[in-house]
């Protein structure tokens, strides 16, 4: 059986190193490339996803994962070799479905899109960036034509979901979403006339980029990353990427006006790093080396930056190396300060830099305007209308230019569409996985006090990273919470924290 | 017939692909890869390889070059499509001996090697390297007994030095190696005493990095590579690689107590730069898209470093930009002072940093180690005796330690047998080519001073880089300068040079 198996696990461990190998490539032309590389980077990175493509649906591989399949039938489910075989083969099913041709081309013209983006959001130019947007939505909606009919896919949206939150339906996200409304308009409202009570200016002013940098770099030093295993790199949208469990990259960007993005930015990827840093050596090279979902991945993202990074312990630990770097800024400032000012609510245009609370509501925009741009109901050119309307009608504010507008976001020019929601659902899951180890690490709080974040790591590894993606999400989280996806844990912490903040 | 030739160019611009992505990967890994990232690298590499080398061989290939062959027996032997054919035609004779695991597994040990050779080559540790090193030839020697009879090959070491020197045989090397030997033997006697009447006290000292790397990024800035289309990083060991012609990787390395090391060698790898960035646009994507062998490649940068970098004009241009970023230590060098210091002549243990003339020395001796080891009339375990030996005999220095001594070097660590006497190949045809070049600007020597490099840069292109390896490096010389190899105006140039400064 083993020298059958292991057939599988070598053509799996190609087919993982192309996805590595790309990530690579990626990673470069975000952070490092020459802006004259982008055509032939576009070229190597089509190549790259078609070859992957095309290891992924061949009949070898189908041959392997039928053999392989009758060798691991006694075993048990959650077992490495059943669940890679069970994996494996749900992503062939799903591959098989789609030309090589276009699994390049979409990466392709992404890679493409990415750069008149970057331009576009520059000048607040949407024009120039319509027609690789539209080239964009027109590739995914070939590519979930392909996927109909596939595991009772009902939507148009589903395939597209179903890449970032495997087994998650567009009905299903729709009515957490719906949910998790009913519970923050009403706070949003409650809260809109106390936040001019709340005093943030000392996070606003001038912050030099490279005080920021090592504030930024001291920050990620001192979270639980394997040490040697990761990097720190500026770019324009951060992102954080795995080339392997122990090559973690992680990315941010300084506005040096604010010092806000640079510090929880950080976190938050660094939670991403945390994740993929996590997951067992053994499963390492094969399609189970990566986070449950995206969902999940952002629940640890969320967890790290939000949960961690803007609870009193943290904000008191970091309250003194704040004070050591901007002594200017944060001279009179104490931490209760601090932390009033960290969990301050109010509604404001840029997605990545709103509070925990409106956060969700830019998601839920999002996901409308996704949906209605696939089912075809809403014209791409008409897309920075229904935006700034929306932005008006749920936020109550005025979106001045697209670049604080639609342009704000790199997730379309990435042809990322069903990636916005998974946001949300990353707040929720993280908020129910927050009350299992708070009831776990009764010491947690004197412990991120001190800046001791293993512990904190330790239980996330020991139930979530350490399995990668052996589980299907809603598995996942059965297994770690006893209790499918509920937003009440969210919003009953929304409240908790928000209470300490505004005494409401 | 177009559309033949083109399955032929789509599935070499894959072949292609597949190889600059692995450049990236290796790039990354000496300049920006955590340490504990190095494992998977190898992996990731090996894959590459291994996919490249089933592509390049396959039984379709085959088929395509067979068709396009008959396609384009018509056309003119220096055409891009006839040359496309010939060109892919012998690489898909050589590599169709050579099995794909093989391919892959001399990547994946190199990969391992390297990183064995930096933590060594830091303890000055050879036998913790040994094992590696031994790796690496036991594999080579399997690679070159796959190419047994392949184009005439008569010795052992012909294959190798045929990956870096198309068409050159071990016989015609040693000859060339042994002319320049009678030629500069003498020279370095006739020098010997008189070295100590020039002063180069100035170049060492204390050269903070910060300030070695402003006058590096300056100095690359005033070449004339393409505007955004290069990057220039630190690394270990120096080199520049090309992810695409508009996207080069120029590598430097600092020496705080020597400022020459970042000066001429950024210099010399701009070179190595200046020529792939010069390949004709419709080439790209092709195995045409490269320089003609390592020796002309090295011809380039040897030309702009030590040609121009080192020759007065330059010498004049630079003064002032060293004397305004390092005034300490120039303020009171003029430029003759400087011009004699940059062409000091003096035997030295370290071979990138060795003067023009010694320099063939150092190589010589690493061909004929070479060409011994792969004979089997020397063990790995005696190579550091038989160096030191050598170096004593040669240079009539002593080696204090490995790290100074065998272990200086990268490429036997990345198994690059084959690839040293591409060195004092290119010290030749940079010669020879220079005597064209002057003929045919008769103002250079202005332009320079003024730091004008583009009609030089133009004239290169025009005549070699833009021909990327359209003919093999004999057909190549026999058009650029109407000869072959000939080490006369090397020496003739090198008396020249040395006459200038030391008035001999």
């Amino acid at each position: 059986m083993a020298a059958r198996l292991d057939d599988l696990r070598i053509a799996l461990a190609e087919i993982s190193d192309l996805g590595r190998a790309r990530a690579l490539l990626a990673w470069d032309e975000r952070t490092k490339m020459p802006p004259a590389g982008a055509e032939a980077r576009a070229e190597q990175l089509a190549t790259l996803a078609r070859i992957r493509h095309q290891r992924l649906v061949s009949d070898e591989l189908d041959r392997l994962l039928d053999q392989a399949a009758t060798e691991t039938s006694g075993l048990p489910y959650e077992s490495d070799e059943a669940s890679l075989v069970r994996v494996a083969r749900r992503e062939w099913e799903k591959a098989r479905r789609v030309p090589a041709e276009l699994r390049g081309e979409i990466t392709r013209a992404s890679s493409l899109a990415e750069h008149s983006w970057v331009e576009a959001k520059q000048r607040s130019d949407f024009p120039s960036f319509l027609p690789h947007l539209e080239r964009n939505v027109e590739l995914k909606r070939r590519y979930a034509a392909c996927l109909e009919g596939f595991d009772d896919f009902e939507h148009t949206y589903d395939p597209l979901l179903d890449d970032f939150e495997p087994g998650m339906r567009t009905a299903e996200v729709a009515a957490v979403l719906s949910d998790l409304r009913s519970g923050i308009q009403p706070l949003v409202a409650e809260l809109a006339d106390r936040s001019s009570a709340i005093d943030d200016a000392f996070l606003h002013g001038h912050f030099p980029r490279d005080a920021q940098a090592r504030l930024a770099r001291e920050v990620v030093e001192a979270l639980p990353l394997e040490e040697d295993a990761w990097r720190l790199d500026p770019t324009v949208h951060p992102f954080a990427t795995a080339i392997a469990p122990s090559d973690i990259r992680i990315t941010t960007r300084f506005d040096e006006r604010y010092v806000g993005t640079a510090l929880w930015a950080v976190i938050h990827e660094a939670g991403h790093g945390l994740y993929e840093n996590g997951i067992a050596r053994e499963l390492r090279r094969s399609p189970l080396a990566r986070p449950v979902s995206l969902g999940f991945h952002e629940s640890q993202s969320r967890m790290w930056e939000n949960w961690v990074g803007r609870g009193r312990p943290f904000v008191g630990w970091l309250h003194p190396r704040l004070r050591r770097i901007f002594p200017e800024q944060f001279g009179v400032v104490d931490p209760e300060t601090l932390h009033r000012a960290a969990n301050k609510v109010q509604p404001s245009l840029i997605r990545v830099e709103a509070d925990q609370v409106t956060y969700n509501l830019h998601i839920m925009m999002r996901f409308e305007l996704e949906v209605e741009l696939f089912e075809g109901r809403l014209e791409l050119a008409d897309l920075p209308e229904a935006w700034n309307a929306r932005i008006a009608d749920l936020l109550g504010i005025q979106v001045p230019d697209d670049a604080r507008g639609v342009l704000q976001d790199v997730h379309w020019a990435a042809g990322s569409f069903g990636y916005f929601p998974t946001y949300s659902l990353g707040n929720v899951i993280a908020a129910q996985i927050w009350d299992a180890v708070r009831e776990s690490l009764p010491d947690l709080d004197g412990q991120i006090a001190s800046g001791e974040f293993a512990p904190l790591r330790d239980w996330l590894r020991e139930h979530l990273y350490r399995h990668g993606a052996k589980f299907m999400p809603k598995e996942m989280l059965e297994r770690l919470v006893g209790r499918p996806i509920d937003v009440a844990p969210y919003l009953r912490q929304l409240r908790e924290r928000t209470a300490e903040i505004y005494g409401v």
